[in-house]
């Protein structure tokens, strides 16, 4: 029975001498390498946690005491602590979430990975445990990356205020989020761990060092070029105490007993104090600390001996995006890209190689990403901002008011649209054309295969007058899908756009196969069938209401949240263009749903050929 | 001819003599304290700027240069500077705007009334000139109050990172946004305004300030209990320092030759600066100065001498519900209240003053509000979140992932919903519903008069499974409209509902009035009525889609664009259920709707009972 397999809680590491909690985390680290490799999952980060995630289970008592970890994705060590150590089904349906989960376990109590969150939820829960008269702490453990986040700022402002709450934040400051953390206040972070007292104690540790365990290399040589911790000390500096919040730090991240000194001294202090824990982003995995991209962030199935991938990645939809803001690039000086914290997971590193001056990486900070780009966007630049789906969400009010109220020429590219797969509920891309079709003048491209998204954003870019959106799934690029024909501006995929059809099928992007799947499916019933891919469907174009007049029934199929979005605003350019025929929508259903595989979701949610044709043949 | 009569452009301030400086300003007071009197509109914060907006203009050159005002309810002596002092119909339909306005004048540039975006739009056109080697400076205007803005943080970082990117940041410091500036940036600011070398000059400029034009009583005694400003002087201290930004101040906002001096030094230095500008909300005239409210930050029309109001308002939306909530503070120790910056405006003030540990003023943050109320109901407590309908747009990240996903039992109190007239586009509550409609276990009530107002909310904190939403309009709370009978949980507001009708109306609730109405109007047409008002309108209630099934057509009336919202789920819930008569939604179009009073607003939308029976009749 190995150190790993005893703990089924995390008092258990209670009576652990010194030696054994050393153990622990060697098993734990190896652990870790060995069962992520064969899933897939946020490796780099939790590698960098081990100790800290230890030494915050032994000073605090959760769940009497909570812990908050912001965005999420490093708390693999704290379900291992916490009595889940089957990782054999990690983000696979049913299996394990690769963030914290309320349905797994009491330990758990905020689950979403959008970043910058965990303040706000420590000074609501601290100040709620204090009004209820509870003798609760309360911990967030929050990355340096994270702290870019505007709420993470509001949040301190007024944490600060709160002279006597018992809240412990740890800044678990890598120096990265998933790229390396930018701005002043990295700067200011820098100027923290290097500050005089830290660099006396540069020579410490030596032999602690050697002792750590490691998979390839040792862990002294994957250290030397990591400045190396401090023991904590009580010092009033920086703009976290201009603030008003007590710092205590900087702490070496991989020294269990700095770590659980400090965080004794921060659970004693009665107000809230930030403690500032210097870790390395894949600690004790060679292959994961020199890799200098992201220290893999998140990986997916891996041989543990080299590092390398097990599957070979297809050419993905972020690939084709990629190319073509390159050869864009090339060819107009006013387009510039800018990206929140995350330059190669949208694709835009082959970019701001060829155009350093034009990228602007802004930290977490999708609010100010798009107001920054209607500023670009004023002063005469056509700005391509680059994020995932789901962190639009973040900048709903800056899209609307910033860029579409002022008509700005911006061009939102969403990744990462639609299911997502293992990542589950906080991740899914579903409520981007929700919020889109909801804003005035703005237009949406849903491209269905890589020649479209070149062509869509290369229309984005031409057009001046109005925010746009073009946004695509993660993954491979689905194969080309010629258009039979045009009509009115509309791609006809399957069907004669001259025949009044009996179904119209209008397939949002990446539907395309499932919708001439559909159409087929419907022919061979006997139904004259028409599917059209109209490429802008927001706002729905006159064309495609025409057509829906001339047709038995529409049927819209998106991957996005039934409510709102392309078929609501289709529905409602029927009404408007006083066309009574029926339109059925297809999306995702209105709920949260949880991480499978992108295949195994839209098989739950009935949003595969079958279901669709059975319903259409029902209502016929 | 006054001195103000002769300013045509900002160009017209070069050659003025100190002296006469002084009496345009004066003239300026006298000018917006005459004018805005007659209109109503934001006094305060314009009598506070009158120096510092002049001296901006001075020593930048715009609209070569740009002005970027945050908030800008602070530009109207911008305006004056800029040739626009016809306030003759200053924020009245077709009138001068209260805001910046492009349409205007090309001096104006950021029009939106939603705080902190200044900094991110100053980076964005700064960083555009430079890329295109325009040599132009910009200039941000930015309050103490809206410093406390995620995204304004989410900018200065990085600003921080652009070393050699000319751009000012003024901090208009009056240590209010609406209420007294809240948090640890507050009392750093205070710290700074406090700090050595700036009490070292407290006795400096008595003959100055008892040169102030003033009304009422002398400026020195209105100003008796202000710290007074020092000269600007060079040195590094302070957490913006810290992050990275040079400091430079504080300087006396009302002192025009240390403004200029200040803001001189800021234009040469070639990289970002922050100007820091001590200013008195309300400056010169007594009654603004002395009100400990809100030193008349909005006023409507009042009499000049006494500052009292001309028209008495009736009893409001805010009312009821502030009402309810002390009475519901009495009953329940677990509801606890958040503002966002705006306890009067929304009615808490009451409860604060009842229950001053049940109330969190988190400046003006509403992305922490969410889910610090997120945080806090998950320690037991339910949260009543109380802001206006247009800054939910701010918040909807955290009100999908932190409570809704989290099933957290937090109330969200949206006042200002619908059209809200004079603020114009940035400030119509009519997004809203769209965002909500979109929020899976969402539940959303919209009140129709008082007592629906208390009976919304007191349901609204029994619901502890997810978060609610109570929505009602701007100012005179609608006469009471009783149920005439209840059906299945619906009320009906006129029509028997055991007679299938011809037309089923639903009515949202303030648009119950010119529900009925139309019912009557159909009525006299010879067709068979119903309204109803599901008070609960999402998700939308089976027993209106049984109802829907029998009528022979729904309309549904909602003060919320028609993008989205009630109507549009209605419609999919009639599609789900597979009920195939028509529904027409009726609500405000997806369009940005410029200020006029609400009245001319629903008359130019067509959101009246006329052109709505036109419709149903037309389509009959």
């Amino acid at each position: 029975m190995t150190d790993l397999e005893r703990i089924s809680g995390p008092r258990d590491l209670d009576e652990m001498t010194p030696e054994e909690l050393d153990t622990l985390a060697a098993d734990i680290r190896a652990f870790l390498v060995r069962e992520v490799s064969r899933t897939g999952g946020h490796l780099g980060p939790n590698l960098g946690v081990v100790e800290l995630t230890m030494a915050l289970h032994r000073v605090f008592d959760s769940p009497s005491d909570t812990l908050v970890f912001d965005t999420g994705h490093q708390s693999y060590v704290h379900k291992i602590l916490t009595g889940r150590s089957d990782f054999s089904a990690l983000r696979v349906k049913d299996g394990l979430s690769g963030y914290p989960s309320r349905a797994e376990s009491p330990h758990d109590v905020v689950e979403n990975s959008h970043a910058s969150t965990s303040l706000s939820w420590a000074e609501g829960i601290a100040s709620g445990y204090r009004l209820r008269g509870e003798d609760r702490h309360v911990v967030a453990v929050i990355g340096d990356g994270a702290l870019t986040g505007g709420m993470a700022w509001e949040a301190l402002n007024n944490i600060a205020s709160e002279k006597d709450l018992p809240l412990v934040i740890v800044v678990n400051d890598n120096e990265r989020s998933y790229a390396p953390t930018i701005g002043g206040l990295a700067d200011h972070l820098a100027m923290l761990r290097t500050n005089r007292q830290y660099e006396q104690v540069l020579d410490w540790g030596k032999d602690k060092l050697t002792r750590t365990p490691v998979v390839g290399r040792t862990a002294y040589q994957a250290f030397h070029s990591m400045k190396k911790g401090a023991k904590d000390f009580w010092a009033p500096q920086g703009m976290f105490e201009d603030l008003g919040i007590k710092y205590l730090g900087p702490v070496d991240g991989h020294d269990l007993g700095a770590l659980e000194q400090a965080l004794r001294r921060a659970k004693a202090f009665g107000g809230p104090v930030l403690v500032h824990c210097i870790t390395q982003k894949g600690r004790g995995y060679d292959h994961a600390v020199d890799d200098v991209a992201d220290q893999f962030h998140a990986v997916g199935k891996i041989n543990p001996e080299t590092g390398l991938p097990l599957e070979i990645a297809g050419r993905s939809w972020t690939d084709e995006f990629s190319d073509e803001m390159v050869a864009l690039g090339a060819e107009r000086e006013d387009v510039v890209a800018i990206t929140a914290a995350m330059m190669m997971p949208v694709g835009l590193q082959p970019f701001a190689d060829a155009y350093p001056h034009r990228i602007f990486d802004v930290g977490i900070a999708e609010q100010h990403a798009t107001t920054m780009a209607a500023g670009l966007a004023y002063a005469g630049l056509h700005p391509v901002v680059a994020i995932y789906a789901t962190f639009l969400n973040r900048a709903f009010d800056q899209l609307l008011m910033d860029c579409a109220m002022h008509r700005a020429g911006v061009t939102f590219v969403l990744d990462r649209s639609g299911v997502t797969g293992p990542d589950g509920a906080s991740h899914h891309g579903m409520w981007d054309m929700s919020l889109a079709a909801i804003v005035p003048g703005l237009r949406l491209a849903a491209p269905r295969d890589g020649q479209q998204i070149r062509r869509a954003v290369r229309e984005a870019v031409d057009l001046t007058d109005g925010p746009t959106v073009v946004r695509f799934p993660k993954g491979s690029v689905a194969d080309p899908i010629e258009a039979v024909a045009t009509h009115e501006g509309l791609d006809v995929l399957l069907g004669d756009p001259d025949v009044d059809p009996d179904v119209l099928v209008v397939s949002v992007g990446a539907m395309a196969g499932t919708s001439t799947t559909v159409a087929e499916k419907l022919a061979a019933e006997g139904l004259t069938t028409l599917v059209v891919d109209p490429r802008w469907v927001l706002p729905v174009p006159e064309a495609l209401v025409a057509l829906a007049a001339r047709s038995g029934r529409v049927a819209v199929l998106e991957d996005n949240s039934v409510a709102g979005g392309v078929g609501s605003e289709v529905a409602r350019a029927l009404q408007d263009g006083g066309v009574g025929v029926p339109a059925h929508r297809f999306g995702l259903p209105k709920e949260f749903i949880q991480h499978a595989s992108r295949g195994q979701v839209l098989e739950a949610v009935g949003l595969t050929p079958e279901p669709i044709v059975e319903e259409l043949l029902r209502s016929r």
